[in-house]
């Protein structure tokens, strides 16, 4: 399997690479016809191809083989966060987190967020990047920005946890409460974090008090180490 | 106690803050006589101040109370990595892992580094505003960079862990192996890998080989997880 990945979700069927890959293949790796390729479908597939058509806007490929590469754990996770005011720091969590192994990505939009509107188009580039960097064919869901109160009555099937920085007696360690297998959903505020409101609303709807550890973390820390508790205690 | 944090390690018999943190004071935050601030000497103590000059490059203060603040984790936790050729992966890692909590940093020199040199200045700057910002008041050693042969035959006392990408049958993910209250160091590689000889010279002098998750991760992205897995290991 060629190690020159590229990401088209409608592969199977369109046999084309979208126009940034297209771009990426043509100028930047100056692929040309009869070159080997690897595509994914973002959907659990990789597809080693032949370039028929070194188009600089839409590459055509020849797909020679279907690999099903599933996602390498087997539980759901799922975080929310409020993104940043620096975009870097944001971008770089969607890019730890998908290297990790995330399945769905939603921003929040709090009380305290710094940040009110968020480009999904950036982010889903990272994702992309990071995915392919990482060899996994499964694309992770990046929702569009959600209200907290909005996005915490969403149902969801799994331990369901909000990581706070409030005095909470019954705040429990996200690594001694959650255990092996359990699909997770967990909650991490902004910077200011989340109001009192907030963190009451999601204890009423069954989200878990949590922490991350001892010391001060910045939100996009707390976020990458959240989802990589999930991938250590799902290790053991 | 105040929540303006500065650095200064020799705080106690000086009684002054350094060049850079005097700056920071005076120019940036534009704090005045008789402001109060927090003073940390990195060696676990927290020293509530009054500001008695506002000099802009040895700011004089006056201790007012000295408050001992040990590191929060009961281990030591050593990393020894080969720095990227990426200037900033290298910053951030040595951010988050600050703010997660590691003893020793110390950049490898490797037979496929990309990188052949570190400005031990940049990393310490950004050790120092992360351990600041967590809160924190034991600042991690930060090594000049050694080559690898000179690094492995050091003795450590606990655990010694190499993460290869090369096959190894013997090769345990580190969530599984490692166990709570262990000391531990961890060599991470280069974005070549280690060589073959390395490695071989790790496993001849007692390193254990150790995978850390299924998917291909970039250097820094696994020197940090490889030292937050030990920390939530440590959380059980």
């Amino acid at each position: 399997m060629a190690d020159t990945f590229f990401y088209s979700p409608g592969i199977r069927v369109s046999q084309q690479l979208p126009e940034q890959e297209s771009q990426h293949c043509v100028k930047v790796l100056r692929m040309k016809e009869g070159d080997k390729l690897t595509v994914t479908d973002g959907k659990g597939f990789f597809y080693p191809c032949t370039l028929l058509q070194a188009h600089p806007k839409h590459c055509i490929v020849s797909i020679d083989e279907e690999i099903p590469r599933p996602k390498s754990w087997d539980f759901t996770l799922h975080i929310a966060f409020a993104p940043t005011k620096n975009i870097d720091r944001i971008e770089w969590f969607a890019e730890k987190a998908t290297e990790l192994g995330v399945d769905r990505f939603s921003p929040l939009l709090c009380r305290f967020s710094e940040r009110k509107e968020l480009k999904g188009e950036r982010v889903e580039k990272i994702v992309v990047s990071a995915m392919k960097q990482s060899q996994q064919a499964v694309m992770p869901i990046i929702d569009p920005m959600i209200p907290f109160r909005q996005f915490v009555e969403n149902p969801f099937t799994g331990r369901k946890f909000i990581a706070h920085c409030r005095p909470d007696p019954n705040k429990m360690a996200l690594a001694k409460t959650c255990r092996k297998g359990e699909d997770a959903l967990i909650l991490i505020g902004p910077e200011g974090d989340f109001s009192e409101e907030e963190v009451q609303q999601a204890l009423d709807l069954g989200f878990e008090p949590v922490s991350l550890g001892e010391n001060r973390l910045r939100t996009e820390t707390a976020s990458l180490l959240a989802c990589h508790t999930i991938h250590v205690l799902n290790a053991r």
